[in-house]
């Protein structure tokens, strides 16, 4: 949880195409509902989890804020200092572009349904489709997803001269597609055409009354993957090298046209079910 | 209260030197138990009075995070980015240093007292010996104390040349000397002769017991002064303009020895009884 929560925080910094950084603080409050027991279980745990992401950054965390509070909290705040041509502007897309998507979406469905079998909620399950060991299976895909750095993407953002991106967490794949769209130069329109969704997980929002809204494009991930906009003869060199490096597949998702500032997914949207098994448990740093 | 929060934040920047701040980050959450009429009423206010705390401070919120929980919390994160000269670390404290305090102590008890009366629980105001007039106007002056910048403060630090400083928060004036002395370069002790604090608020705090132990050094405050060691051929000149430009006091509290890195207030400490009236509300920035 302090390895993801870390991820998230640098995550920022990694959609601007920084793959140094500098300096990180770490912000956690313990729960005030916790024995001693479980406060001594529980945070170092998360801290060494925060400092390990860190590491394997190749920064540090320097400082910060510690605190208690009815829930436990953990955040952070991640700095770099850089010149110009050592980041990338988020508002660059040209019309032609095509969007490339980093990880595969679904998590929070994953980390929900892992719940519900811990609480042993079994009606709610019910309606997923999914037994035991599709829910265990999921939950653990889920995590080597949010677990995987974005610092490769990053750095390949500035090798193939990428135009603009974002990471993919709280609004959805949508929400952050239309704040994207929204801040661009030109006056642009974002078509997203495949949804590359953790195995059985679109399945199981459709069982569920597409509760969650994945396939509408609005399901929260936690630590997602980046969404970037890339010219045309590039795109296919990002994704290899992508590929290649983070051992498994990278998207393109849709492409970029003008318009008037929207962000859309196509009624006839592929989903493409992306089995992420036990070979490909290898965290891509 | 959002002045005062972003006011602690930026304090600890001003604490080595730095009076120029480049960026601040705003963390917030709203209450899960605020109605959606409390929350547009407080949140606004609280985030209006951290941006005016910005402005005053000559930077900006340029973004942050909000979020939900069962307590409101408010704190952000403030960057700068200099070079060597415009900061002071520290670490350089000698033994002959001169130490002074730039804001009053007691804040937490004033603040504490207040809520008292509020909460019309007047058993436990009655051993503080103060009257219902006394516990406002205490208040009232512990609000402009949190609310004065130390921005003055922190540049007139590297003009005069201060060789350590750390701003006075949780830990009481004693658990910050303490921390300031353990990370000098020379083992030094730090020896508190003074302690300037809001009227009558020492004398309440005996009335309770030493409760809060404010005398003993350890009574909590938040968006406190600075508490600086200087050469003393430099304190008097330090002393007196940021006492014309704050229009309030400036104590020197204390003295730099040789020693084994201990602060300690000596036994016979005297208190200075600062009195914070209407002509002085004026806040420093």
């Amino acid at each position: 949880m302090g390895w993801i929560a870390c991820n998230n925080v640098i995550s920022d910094l990694y959609a601007m195409g920084v793959s140094r950084i500098d300096n990180v603080l770490m912000l956690l409050s313990t729960s005030t509902k916790f024995t001693t027991k479980q406060e001594d279980a529980v945070l170092p745990q998360i801290m060494s989890g925060f400092r390990d992401c860190c590491f394997a950054a190749g920064t540090q965390v320097r400082g910060g804020q510690t605190t208690r509070n009815p829930w436990v909290l953990l955040g952070g705040c991640a700095t770099s200092v850089l010149s110009k041509d050592n980041f990338v502007l988020p508002n660059g897309a040209k019309p032609g572009d095509l969007l490339i998507l980093t990880k595969p979406l679904g998590t929070q469905i994953a980390v929900n349904l892992n719940q519900w079998l811990d609480d042993e909620d079994t009606d709610k399950l019910k309606p997923t489709g999914m037994n035991d060991e599709d829910v265990r299976k999921g939950y653990d895909a889920a995590t080597v997803s949010m677990m995987t750095l974005n610092r490769k993407a990053s750095s390949l953002m500035r090798k193939y001269k990428a135009h603009a991106a974002t990471d993919v967490t709280g609004f959805g794949i949508l929400g952050h597609a239309q704040n994207l769209v929204e801040c661009q130069e030109e006056e642009l329109d974002f078509i997203i055409e495949k949804l590359p969704i953790l195995n059985k997980i679109a399945k199981a929002d459709d069982g569920m009354g597409r509760m969650f809204q994945l396939v509408k494009g609005y399901s929260a991930e936690t630590s997602g993957g980046l969404l970037l906009a890339i010219d045309p003869n590039e795109a296919d060199k990002y994704v290899a090298e992508l590929k290649a490096a983070n051992g498994h597949d990278i998207w393109i998702i849709g492409k970029v046209t003008s318009g008037s500032r929207k962000a859309t997914i196509i009624p006839e949207v592929k989903i493409i079910d992306v089995a992420l098994d036990e070979n490909e448990k290898i965290i891509s740093l």
